[in-house]
């Protein structure tokens, strides 16, 4: 169960201050060229202590391929990366080692294993995620070969939204933002919530353009189902929009059904899904995260013995927690439509028979 | 990719036009008494054909068990459910053979497969989610053995909220209204737009109570992943909330972290997971669908010649396709409670050790 | 638990006394023509009741498609196939219902499920295996488009071997005798244990042609792994070699390598696979039967109380169950490739490249 | 497809003259106290250079856990090893670089993958057992707390067979011999293989004791069907027969039935398993192994470009993979046994209530 996809498949390892993080991609096809350099790019925009919007932990998230590679071209077996945990200040959670930290997975993972690995979550620390993209960058280089391409930033902060999304912005932003109007007011926001020792949320939107018609499996392998299992399972992620999403709720069909014509659909209410499958559109999806929840304000909670404690802490921790997270959203995309990608091909005898000719 | 589930799973078959619709379940435990009547309740809460808010198809959905249950109790094996197709009229579908209806899947499908079924959508239909209701039955059955039970309705239609959720109410109500303060305003929003020839979206909500702590699978079977995957699957819906959901993400996180006392947590703003596992407290899901995409006011499409058309349907449909799809919400989450409740078994080695004691 | 396969997928259902047995397939590629006398043809193969050396038991062994196919053609979405049990005397059996019958699966059933379905073995009747031959008719129909064919027989009865085994002649052989030379001493030994209320194992062996390099995958999903699977998972099977199998064991390499020419290989020594993969060369599998392990002679047993007990079986069974299996390891030798057939493409770049081009 | 289980899983990587080989287990309880010098002992008996019936190659073995362990104990979270390769001499193959050895998976795999990984057979190299070695020993660390121990052994080489078979022997034998009766024939006939620059076959034996009754899942997850698939997947087997295996199918029905009294069984023809399912009696298995391919005598193949070559091979290998083989089927096996002691938790009503009472 830490393992993701089906044929095109990722499996981590790795706590948040244990030796190492990493993956294993298995099903990556032979005979793509690994840019290595590509994939410590991609690492670098999730790594953290970059500026003052970001946890100020110094993780440098070197990333190493120690199998499936030969010669820099991927052989079909499974390719291993390791990155090796180096900032690990276990000390930061002595004084929270019997404690429950409110809106953390501490308490439901002492009542599941019996046990508590209170460095920093362990296993379920967004550290973790670096994995993620690191596997999700190999995912794109394939996608690339055939036309398929990512983008992603985030679309609102603490309620102030953005308008006019520009893909093309957010590499230029401190906070990824894609509505360069509101930027300024989003990263007020995040800074004045920091200064309370408080923490905001916010929303990724991420793009992929270029998808063939019919990516999608079955009725309970739809691509649009699969997708929303990949970002609500990214850590802080409350809510999954699938184009319109909550607006399509609220009108009526005949708003929201998207014409077709011999150029194409006139819009994309539906985000580029129709029936569980690529429709050939920009697919468009919109992930909310909440607040971080590690804040340095007094909370309530309970220890392992039960008892009620007063819990304060202390460390470094991202003040919104959706900026490097909209990272995260493109890495898991792009491992979801490799997945499509490979389980696509083989759908009809056509392909089958040409294949095997 | 028609399987749902690792332990507990559920394989459906069937077209909406074909022979019949149906289920296999593999992993039910043996030593369960199944309920057939109960089973057949639950398909009739889904059943179209019922009140002026759902199409006036007439489908009998009678289930009929033919394997894995002896003298009435579950042997452990296979349990395959069918229900025959009884209101066929293919022929309602006849005008429609060689077009793509807007907002419906016969455009992706026709490209995926390379092949057209006509007949009412043909597997893409809602009407093999009658498949789903019955599965999720025999795993409602199961839960209710150690307290876990479901309830739903509907929240909101057409944008008309819902404020104080009464989970008693749905089952008096034949909009399944969770509200009733705001029942008679989306009564009216349906028949408005049914008499205009248009359709609403709505959003159901979802509560589970009862449940243990810990359910939810590693980082890639996390419980709220696979509800929203299991959600999102569900034909029209296009966005999944759980807990709070999108609001988390414009507040802080001192408002949205729940405190922990030794009462339990003071607040529910997670929706009762933390850390992709239940926290005890209430399961709380939101899933929003789209108004049902077939209207019978004129549409552009093209057909499968790639020709400009112009498409006006006929025949028999829901003009709330939420209404009857929150019966769907409740038999999916079912699904995904059992598999966790099973999947959990075995995660610590006390458990392991009591077990082959 | 109750599928096979990895994307051509079969599920079963169904006990050898209930109201029906089948299958459904998943991940059959549209466009297939789905000869329905084919399949039933196949059926027909594995039929008891035809003559002296199977059982007298009488099944009509029809088969009905009821999903995934429509105008003849699969639609690429799962095919259900349901086989109706007419045969059902169950009274054969009240004898024995709380008597664990030596050989059989009724005593671990029992114990896994803490219950008894005694009708025949109910689940773990080889009844079931006519699904299985359903679903491998279906597999064929697609490999043949591809130029793969299969082929099979019995190779050995009672110790009686087959030495030059001729591929055609099983169709006209009653025990589906590979080799004319022994037949009549086979079908005596099968005759003679049948006269003493006996039986008799035999070993059928399997041959693959037209099969293309590269199939297997990964080293959990090796070619012979998979086979070795579904051939020791069929009822009574006790040991599966592949090409010299044990004899490999007791010579030396240089006896055993296939020596590689630009004509092919010199030998097949290897039975076709090569680092578990197919090497171009027929694919050779032998597969070892038990007697049926129902007898008609005084045995020794104990009864669900623990207490010891006679058991002396009355019914109509098998004298060589190899025989009608024989056809069974044809079958899921076929949903085997069928599934590597589907998993091998994507393995390369220049083919994803070119399937999405 | 290079993971291996369902519950209790394991993904292995890395190439023989790589950076390095391991696996990550997923589904190992927390709470298991990991012994890490124990880990080290099962890869000490598998390690080559330690004797003159193995390979001259020096590989220290040394592994190390990289995360899933706190303090000494398992924390529920994935357990990834490391095992770094240290001696490299990929130079021995660069006289290869282009030529198919015959027996080995050289040209399987550059057919499949279109490319050749020429050091030392790269991923298709025995040296990946290692990795499952470390896995196995987990498993049996698991298994050991609720009585389930393995023994095994070689009871055959090149033909000369063990009568008498004792488990407590090979642990003092360079060979892992059964039967100290043929110890010394069957060391005499593979160093006569050796220094005939040749290579022999050899037979493994397999027993598990201490098996609660009823493991083993569906039909299509049989526990020996999965035995069949994790044992025919190792290097080099060829065949794979559980307890009487190929003499069951010489004999009567009479003779291979095992009678059941309120002691047990009688006898033990059916190796521990029936219906697919553990009977709670000693599980026996032989894995036939053929001869190591690697030979020094010449022999006719093919290079890339598809020419006749002549190929003479260095280096150093085994003259009977059947012995380190040995260690690899116990630790198959033991992965084998934990996976199926995971699944069959929550096969009944009364376990699942007892669970969660």
């Amino acid at each position: 169960m830490n393992r993701f996809g089906e044929r095109f498949t990722m499996t981590t390892y790795g706590e948040s201050h244990g030796k190492a993080i990493g993956c294993v991609l298995d099903g990556v096809p032979a005979g793509l060229e690994i840019d290595e350099a590509y994939i410590q790019s991609e690492l670098d925009r999730r790594r953290p202590g970059q500026n003052e919007f970001a946890t100020a932990r110094k993780e440098s998230d070197k990333v190493e391929i120690l199998s499936g590679v030969f010669e820099g071209i991927s052989t079909g077996t499974p390719i291993m990366m390791v990155i090796y945990n180096t900032d690990q200040k276990s000390g930061d959670y002595s004084n929270i080692k019997d404690i429950f930290r409110p809106g953390h997975a501490d308490f439901t993972y002492f009542h599941k294993f019996g046990l508590r690995d209170y460095r920093g979550g362990g296993r379920s620390s967004a550290r973790e995620t670096a994995a993620r993209v690191a596997g999700g960058a190999v995912a794109k280089l394939m996608l690339s070969k055939i036309g398929i391409t990512f983008s992603s930033g985030i679309s609102a902060i603490h309620g102030i939204q953005g308008k006019e999304l520009d893909f093309s912005y957010p590499p230029k932003s401190p906070i990824y933002a894609l509505d360069p109007s509101v930027e300024e007011a989003q990263k007020e926001a995040i800074l004045a919530a920091k200064n309370r020792h408080d923490s905001v949320g916010g929303v990724a939107t991420l793009k992929i353009s270029g998808l063939p018609i019919g990516l999608g499996e079955g009725l309970y392998y739809k691509l649009d189902a699969v997708l929303a299992s990949a970002m609500m399972g990214i850590n802080a992620v409350k809510a999954v929009e699938i184009g319109d999403g909550i607006h399509s709720a609220e009108v009526l069909a005949s708003q929201n059904n998207d014409p077709i014509t011999d150029q194409g659909f006139k819009t994309n209410h539906s985000g580029g899904i129709l029936g569980g499958m690529s429709n050939g559109d920009d697919l468009i999806c919109k992930v909310h995260f909440k607040p971080t929840p590690s804040i340095f304000i007094d909370q309530e909670s309970i220890n392992t013995s039960g008892e009620n404690v007063h819990v304060s802490l202390k460390g470094r921790h991202d003040p919104c927690v959706a900026i490097r997270g909209s990272v995260v959203v493109e890495s898991m995309a792009a491992l979801v439509i490799a997945d499509m990608t490979l389980l696509n091909m083989g759908r009809t005898m056509e392909g089958i028979k040409s294949y095997y000719r």
